[in-house]
């Protein structure tokens, strides 16, 4: 049987400045060094319940809300939703605080999957997941659904197949 | 009436040698700075078709399929697929190649959506798309369809009122 | 009278994975990045507190045990101990973690000085900083101790008057 | 007899946006991060070429002549021209374009030349370069001349040798 | 009997242009920035004087008077002052200067202490260091003083122990 | 009567330790990073001459002969040659170190041109330059002759007009 461990195990925080090289010419932050962000706390979460080296697998869907300025304070939260035999799901929140003016918006969310590899690089098994929290365990429970769309988007798996994506758009 | 462009004014070609900050400690370039160099090809591409600045709205499912070495060149092709009044969709294909080896893998294919914004950072209108090409015409009319996709993940749209979906899955 | 504040508002925790251009030809994180990570760590302390804009002010005598490795991770905390007008001492624990080998150590521990100033750069007051707990408490008393200390090394305050010191050296 | 090559199989197209960190206190790009970009772009093309690892073995005289501002795209197109036993020489140029204001300019252009080199580092013999286009054959019969002016300025040719360098200068 | 090698062999000078990355957002270089700057010059003074790769072992009391601008010329000079076994003590000055407004102010003093490793990591002696002028001897006679202090606050020195700190202090 | 300023004022000397992402797959500095680190070295020079922003008109031709190592200590000097009306031209010499190993090799030698500009951008006139010493003054009077060079090189000038170009080619 799988060892098991709990997903708070993977709780990471990260904090950055927003310095001049990550902003566009209107003094924003670029979404594509936010997905850098989110990418290596992912990771760590990820590298946090498997003990192993990963690399990154699927990005989902993001979207990008307010924009976050030059010298604003970001802070990303990530940790591990569930796993399947290598693959782990993280789910990222995203943060953005202008501290002197006192305002701090939810601005990301996102999951990323990652993989767990050996010193060759080949897929190793990770730790079940164990959610505890009713917001582990629903988020826990979501990760099937997000990964029936992923395999779908990938053209991996047949729609009809998706059992679980029925609930996500809600038909019968 | 709204300006047209083709699709094709857009095109962007970008290559990059991997370096060693760009990689993790198995020497892969790491799927946040893949995700990084994708942003700045496609907003370079929205941007020529609306010749405005542009902030990133949001990204779609992204696989890494192989991994990306230490001293690959990578190279991305960027072009906007379709606008929607402020809004531009840019499609994202991405080669990897080991020169010396002699090997180039398809890597990634992505969407991105940016919107245009005048000086002041208020979305502005941008030309109607023009696709000419079969493959530009399909993308064209895939758009819709991934914009529900984005729309419903987002909770901006409901799952029963994204008509083109269904197409996506296949239901009936 | 000042306003009042709980040091644990100014709490951070920033994670950073070592990346190739962070180490020295050892595959060891140079020391002189740490100090750069310590100071943004303990300036968002300092601008928490504070909600101002902060700059350095001085550096306490920081030493450096273990080696820490190219793809370790880094936690650090910062956090408020006191402020003394418009200045404000920031305490920083460093642990470096080697994930897939299970590590873990602490492998800092220092004290950074900031200065908040208005837009001109101007010094300007801060709140008076509450510390609750014992730990915080004992942080609290140390800083007017560590603060003569300082004002002696940079010449600023003659020896005998450093009434605190005596305690740090113990001398009567 | 050695391999031919058609030179337009090393074409490189590179596109990159200038942030703030390769800008001067003008906003300006630096003339020293421009010639970083031509070198990767130049490294490229010649990889291409020899399928081997390469390294700069010179740069020919390069003028700068108006400035690229922050957030311009700028697009360079590398191209070997000609090989020499283990070396080639690349032909770069440069082109800056402020997108929303609809100006595109000529930047620069410049010959770089580079040794294919073995994994110990030992120059390695490379294909011969065909050219197809007037213009490829154009540049082709001048890496004649340019090489000779490179050995007499390097001082590994007498200038009375130089009978290429004549045509260059127009003497009888 | 240990080798001995002159001081002023191991002077660095080390000149930098403040770059937009380097600055907050009041376009003033952040003191960790500043940090890594003078634990690089200073890493070169130690490995200059003993051949040898070099760890950061401590880093003493730093002060940052005033602000040093985007654009500005930091100029550091580093220098060896003495050695105790495997380890090196370097004095390191900065000056910064607006070279357009010809100003020119010293900015900052530190004390950095090294050790020199073999190629596992391992401590390994280094020459002792031969003072010759002045203001050598004045910096290596302090340096034990300095260092009493350093094990001091490190907890690794009792303070009744640290003869050479009453001096520092001028007790008796 | 324009100003006149001892060349050797404008005096610099940098020091470079070469970091991971400043070297290609064989651990290598790359021949652009090299080419950044003169510009900017030369850059402060001209600086220093002028006390003007200045910005980067010409580089002439560079050879790089050996390779430099990851960990290597690279040092540059650059010294203002001569002044015409608002431009400069600066000489670099390039030391590379391997200081474990004790070996020391003059890596390159270079000229760059920069222009002197007010802060709108617009060419200024700067001192004339005083060589002192016979290599200063040997440097200064080769000036002509590389200008005309670059010149011809630019087609900014006829060949037959470029008298000072026939010394150099030793032509009659």
């Amino acid at each position: 049987m799988r060892k098991q461990k709990p997903v708070k195990d993977s709780f990471v925080i990260m904090t950055e400045l927003v310095l001049p090289n990550d902003t566009n010419t209107l003094n924003n932050l670029m979404g594509g060094r936010m997905m850098h962000l989110m990418d290596i706390a992912a990771a760590i979460a990820a590298q946090k319940h498997s003990n192993r080296i990963v690399v990154t697998a699927s990005v989902d869907n993001v979207s990008f809300r307010e924009g976050i300025r030059l010298g604003n304070v970001v802070t990303l939260q990530a940790q591990v939703t569930r796993s399947f035999a290598s693959s782990m799901e993280v789910h990222i929140d995203v943060w953005a605080e202008d501290i002197p003016s006192g305002t701090r918006i939810k601005s990301n969310e996102a999951f990323f999957t990652f993989v767990a590899v050996d010193q060759s690089g080949r897929p190793i098994d990770v730790p079940e997941a164990l959610p505890e929290t009713p917001e582990e365990i629903a988020l826990y429970e979501g990760a099937l659904r997000r990964r029936q769309l992923r395999l779908v988007l990938a053209g991996r798996m047949k729609p009809e197949e998706a059992t679980e994506l029925k609930a996500l758009f809600a038909m019968e």
